[in-house]
C-alpha cells in the first residue's frame, strides 16, 4: 500500500529512520560499553521494543504496570519499572508481572518499600532500586545518606532484593548527576550494600551518557522517533524524526491560512522550547507555522510560504512531542519511504495504571 | 462501590454536577427559546448525549465521522458534523452514516461541496450548512457574499440540501457574530436561499447565547463537565466541575514537594489562562500548584499548603481542559458523591477519522 492511501489524521512511523536512530544510539553505547535499556513510553509497540533488544539493549523500561504487562504480552522478558508502586491492587498486578518476566522497580520512600516488603516473599523476590533526585526535581531521595537508609530497608526485607540506584537527571545534568551517584555508590559500598545497577536516562543527553562514570545502564526513550523538542535540544535534525502525523488541508479560508484535520487530539498541546514556535513542523511547507490548535483543527499561517497547499492536499507534521502523540492513536502505520509495511496496534497506549 | 476502591489515575464524573450543569443550560435555552445541540467532544459517551437529548437538546454535534458513528451506535439519531469532509474513504463512511441518522455537515469551500455533490444523490441527500468565520480565525467563509456563493452551489447540487449557516465565534464574540450572520441571512434571503438553521456555539458564551438574534440553535460542549479553563473564562465555579482525575501521591521527596501518578498522559499539557497557573486544581489542597508534568508524573508545590498530603493519599484534580482528558482514558467512573454507579467505556475516544 502507498502512503497516499492512508486516511487522515494518522501516525506514520518511518522504519528506515527508526533503524538509523536505534543503530546510532546502540553504536554509541557499544563504543562506550554502556548498555541501553530503552524506555518504551515513546512507541508503546512491543515490536519496536524487540528491535531495540535485537540490536543489543539489555531490557526495556516502562512507566506503568499496564504498559509493562502489554510489553510482556508482546514477548519482552526484562522490564524495569522505575516508579513507586503503591496500593494492594497494583502490588498484586506487580506480583503477577514479577512471575512472568525479569522485573525491577524503584522506591524513593519507606512507605513504598514497606508495601513491597509486605507483598513479596523470598520465594519470588522483587528487585528494588532506590530512585535518586540528582537535580531534576521530580521523584527521588535528596541525599546519598537517604539512599543508604532506603537501600538498607530493602536489603532487610526477606522478599526484596536491593538492585542499585536509578536517576532521571535534568537535561545537561549528566556530570552533576555522576558526582551525586559517585558519592552514593561509595556510601553504599561503605555500608556493605554495593549497588549492582546504576541506571540513568533521558534522550537529550544520550550522546553524553558516557560522561557518567558510574552509570551501568542508560534509559533513552524519545531517541527512537525524535521530535521537534529533541531537535531543539540538539539531538540531530528534523530529517531524523521518524514519527509524523499525516494530515489533510480541510480549509483555506484566506490566502495565508490553512486548516488541518489534526488538532490537539492528534498533535497534543505540548509546547516546543523557544526560539522555536508553533504546534509542529509541516514537512512539505517548512516555513509554515501552526499557530493554534483546537481539538480537531490546526490553524496554519502560510505567510512565509512561497508555495501554499490546496484544499485536499495532505501534509506530514513532525509533532513537538512524539511520546504523547503515540498515546493519542490506537494504531500507527509502519512505512518505508512511500510504502506502508503494516498498520500496527499501539498495544500499550492508554495503559495508565 | 466506594470511590476509594478506584485505582489511580482514573477519570471520575460526578453525575449530580453533570445533571446540574445540563439543567442550568437547558433552563437558559428554554427560557430564551434557543434550542441546544450539545457538542459531545467533551464526554464522548453516548449515555451523556442521551441525557442531553432527554433534557431537551434537539440533537448532538460531533467533530469526526468516527465519533459520530460511535454515537449512532449508542442510539443517537440526529447528528451535526460541522466539518469539511474530504476524500473518497470519508465520503463513503459519511454516506453510511447519512443512511442511519438525521445528519448534516458543513463546507466552507467549493472543493468540499464538489466532493459532497459527487457522492450524494437525490434519493438520499446530504444536508450541508456553510461555515462562517465570524472572528475566530479558524475555518469559515470570510464574507456573507462567499456564504451566498457556496449556498448556491449546495442548492444547485441534486444530492445536497442547503441547511443554513454555522459559526464558532470567538469567545465574547456572540454580538459581533450576530451582526455578521444577520447580514448573511439577509443576503441569502435576497438570493432566494433562506437559511433554515443558523448554528452558533461555544461554552464560554453559553449564557450570552441569546444575544445572537438570528441564531436558531447553540452548540455548547464543555459546559457538561466544565474545567479550570471555563472557570477562568467566567463559567461558574470550581464546585461546578464534574470531571476530576483521581490520582495518588506516590512521592514526597521534600517537605514542600509531592508527586502524583497523573502526568501529561492523564491531565494533558493544555495551559490555563492567566492569572491562573499550573496543570490542574488539587481539590483537597486548593493552595497546591501543579508546577510540572512529565508523562506519568505531576510535580506539586505544597509551599502554600497548611496541611500536606502523605504518600499513598489520593487526591482529585480538576484538569485545565476536560475535553482532552476524556480522550486520554478508555473508561470513566460515573459517581454520585462517594459512590460509584458504574465504569463506562468512552466509546468515542480516539475516533480521530
Amino acid at each position: 500500500m502507498h502512503i497516499d492511501a492512508i486516511d487522515t489524521p494518522a501516525v506514520l512511523i518511518d522504519l528506515d529512520r527508526v533503524e538509523a536512530n536505534l543503530k546510532r544510539a546502540q553504536d554509541y553505547a557499544d563504543a562506550h560499553g554502556l548498555p541501553l535499556r530503552p524506555h518504551v513510553k515513546t512507541h508503546k509497540l512491543p515490536e519496536m521494543a524487540k528491535k531495540q533488544v535485537a540490536l543489543g539493549a539489555i531490557g526495556i523500561t516502562c512507566q506503568k504496570i499496564g504498559e509493562a504487562a502489554a510489553m510482556a504480552d508482546g514477548g519482552l522478558t526484562d522490564i524495569f519499572l522505575p516508579y513507586n508502586i503503591l496500593g494492594a491492587s497494583k502490588l498484586d498486578r506487580l506480583a503477577d508481572l514479577n512471575a512472568r518476566v525479569t522485573l525491577s522497580v524503584t522506591a524513593d520512600n519507606a512507605e513504598t518499600i514497606a508495601g513491597y516488603a509486605a507483598r513479596f516473599a523470598a520465594e519470588a523476590p522483587l528487585t528494588v532500586l532506590v530512585e535518586c533526585d540528582t537535580g531534576a526535581g521530580r521523584c527521588g531521595v535528596q541525599t546519598p545518606e537517604e539512599a543508604v537508609t532506603l537501600a538498607g530497608q530493602i536489603a532487610a526485607a526477606p522478599g526484596l532484593t536491593f538492585g542499585g540506584l536509578m536517576t532521571y537527571p535534568p537535561r545537561g545534568g549528566t556530570v552533576r548527576a555522576d558526582a551525586w551517584l559517585q558519592e552514593a555508590k561509595a556510601a553504599l559500598e561503605a555500608a556493605g550494600l554495593p549497588p549492582g545497577v546504576i541506571s540513568s536516562g533521558g534522550t537529550p543527553d544520550l550522546y553524553r551518557a558516557a560522561e557518567g562514570t558510574v552509570t551501568t545502564e542508560y534509559r533513552p526513550g524519545t531517541y527512537i522517533y525524535s521530535d521537534r523538542m529533541q531537535v531543539a535540544f540538539g539531538l540531530g535534525t528534523l530529517e531524523d524524526c521518524a514519527l509524523t502525523v499525516k494530515a489533510t488541508v480541510v480549509s483555506r479560508p484566506t490566502p495565508n491560512r490553512a486548516v488541518l484535520d489534526s488538532g490537539s487530539k492528534a498533535l497534543a498541546a505540548d509546547p516546543v522550547p523557544a526560539p522555536h514556535a508553533g504546534h509542529g513542523h509541516v514537512v512539505e511547507y517548512p516555513d509554515a507555522v501552526i499557530t493554534a490548535l483546537s481539538e480537531e483543527h490546526a490553524v496554519v499561517d502560510l505567510s512565509a510560504c512561497a508555495d501554499k497547499p490546496a484544499i485536499g492536499d495532505t501534509v506530514r507534521v513532525i509533532p513537538n512531542h512524539a511520546c504523547v502523540v503515540t498515546n493519542l492513536f490506537d494504531t500507527a502505520f509502519l512505512v518505508r519511504g512511500d510504502s506502508v509495511e503494516r498498520e500496527a496496534e499501539i498495544t500499550s497506549r492508554g495503559k495508565l495504571r
